[in-house]
């Protein structure tokens, strides 16, 4: 990284790169160090150091003084207060707060939501078996482990990994919606099959629909992730005008699976029960309690994804790299970030 | 505003006010002038003027120096760019790039959907009424429109009214939903009421289940929400921190509420056409595709809502009121923010 090399005459723009800020959220049992950030200035006024403690961050953190600029005020490049370790004893990023418990939660909640459609099925269905009348059951039991469970723990990967870098963060996020594709294709290939063996028709009903709009987004959404962000090939501004994209569209796509979930169950609950439905039979009240708890775990998914201060923190080198950061003073290249 | 009032000796979480930067993402379909703010320094270096341009921005903006910060930082206090008018050419907050367009396919998908849902219960079911057989229509046809149209269109308004004051916004917030509340209060009467004539048993599916759970959980958002926002009673932390949980419940309650008017549809087309829905009757056709247009307009608003360039920027005064600006100041006090 070639510090002082800026491609002058682009007027405004530039400017984008200049940030100051300090944040300190302390006490409070909501707020904890998850936000805990500083500034670190590279200018003529306090140059090389903490903004908050005063010791040097780290030596690849390094800014060039833009000559639009007032000369008093130094140019400025963000960076964590991990970098020097002022917040943390140990140097590294201190801990989001409450987030290790809403993701045991997320888990508790994931793992009864497999095992009450593993005994729906064992207790009401007659269990699960490939070549029988059984062979329809796989479906609904792949469904829920691959595209709902494995899924939103793929979605998770980057609020959990939050020490790791992040290539290995990516690299497993990928491999998790990759482990819950195969696994969410067999249980489709397990409903076709056992159609086309009953003589059935496939694909008439709204649950049927929204499950095809799943896969298929599902399989776009992992293509495009995989050349945009672990393929080495996409630049850096392309990378981060996708990145929202792909965020919202991994939790929208999750949130239809589990959507598309409900509509499956419901749809085989009126098909075996019909008017006994209404009975409050066993399998009925359980059934609508799964559905419950599918879309608690949505839900709980959702707001771990979305709560802004359990977002992962940039490591030191991401900081430096930061996009832009490296697009003021290297311009568009790629790069791991 | 008092400035040069600081409460001292909270040590450090007093540096949360610290904060400077400018951005400026010019060019760009999807950035536009969005985003577009700069910092108004307060300090020695460059007190008083806008960063980008030199203007002095607004008198209210006030800051003093933070007596454990090195002499050359000044202290600075983040305000749009448009206070000194830089950016714009009538001193107003720049427009939000594609925003409109996609809030006016919200409106074209949302009426489409109340619209078809009108025309599958006009063709297919009979029509409505409240005195007869067709009362139960008046059900899927109010939850509609009151929990899926209009409790979308009034997450929408802080998008929308961008330039109305923040009052007035919250007026029009509040008001939409309870339009909405009521619209589904008729619904859930129709509904009750039908299954009483008819002797039908009570919320024995899963979509009943869900249904009651939207419903409490959206009163309770609107109480909570009104005695925290509107009411003026609630502090500045008090408000601070419920509004990241009034936001995430708000778009939680909204896609729940989309969910269960699918596994509405599903049950109405599953009780009525049975073995039939298997042939692609018309009936199942339309309802089919009405439940994937539900589905985009829920993931539309939710786009819209998530899009982090298109929340409503803050108003000149609103930034000089802003919490954290205010409680290093003045301390926690209630106002209109």
């Amino acid at each position: 990284m070639a510090a002082g090399v800026r491609r002058e005459g682009d007027d405004a723009i530039h400017q984008e790169g200049n940030r100051l800020g300090a944040v300190w959220e302390a006490g409070g049992a909501g707020s904890g160090f998850g936000d805990a950030e500083c500034w670190a200035s590279m200018g003529p006024a306090f140059a090389g150091r903490c903004w908050l403690c005063g010791l040097p961050p780290s030596p690849s953190l390094l800014l060039t003084h833009h000559p639009s600029h007032p000369p008093p005020l130094p140019f400025l490049l963000r960076t964590r207060h991990s970098i020097c370790g002022c917040l943390s004893m140990d140097g590294v990023a201190p801990a989001p707060g409450a987030l290790p418990y809403y993701v045991a939660l997320s888990q508790l909640l994931g793992l009864t939501v497999v095992a009450m459609t593993g005994a729906w099925l064992g207790v009401y269905r007659g269990g699960i078996a490939w070549e029988s009348a059984l062979q329809f059951n796989v479906h609904p039991l792949c469904m829920v482990i691959g595209l709902v469970f494995l899924q939103g723990d793929a979605l998770l990967v980057h609020r959990v990994f939050r020490k790791e870098t992040k290539r290995t963060t990516k690299v497993v996020h990928g491999l998790l919606h990759v482990f819950a594709f195969v696994i969410a294709l067999v249980g489709l290939v397990a409903v076709f099959d056992y159609h086309k063996k009953k003589g059935y028709a496939d694909l008439y009903s709204l649950h049927s629909w929204c499950g095809l709009l799943v896969f298929v987004l599902y399989l776009l959404q992992w293509l495009v992730g995989f050349s945009f962000f672990l393929f080495p090939g996409a630049s850096f501004s392309l990378r981060s005008r996708y990145r929202p994209q792909h965020v919202f569209f991994g939790a929208a796509i999750f949130l239809l699976s589990v959507g598309t979930a409900l509509l499956g169950l419901k749809e085989a609950l009126l098909f075996k029960l019909g008017a006994q439905y209404s009975a409050f039979q066993p399998e009925g009240v359980l059934a609508n309690a799964l559905g419950l708890l599918l879309a608690c775990f949505g839900a709980l998914v959702l707001y771990i994804l979305t709560r802004a201060d359990w977002k992962r923190p940039a490591q030191a080198e991401e900081q430096a790299l930061s996009m832009d950061f490296k697009t003021l003073t290297e311009g568009d290249s790629p790069s791991s970030q």
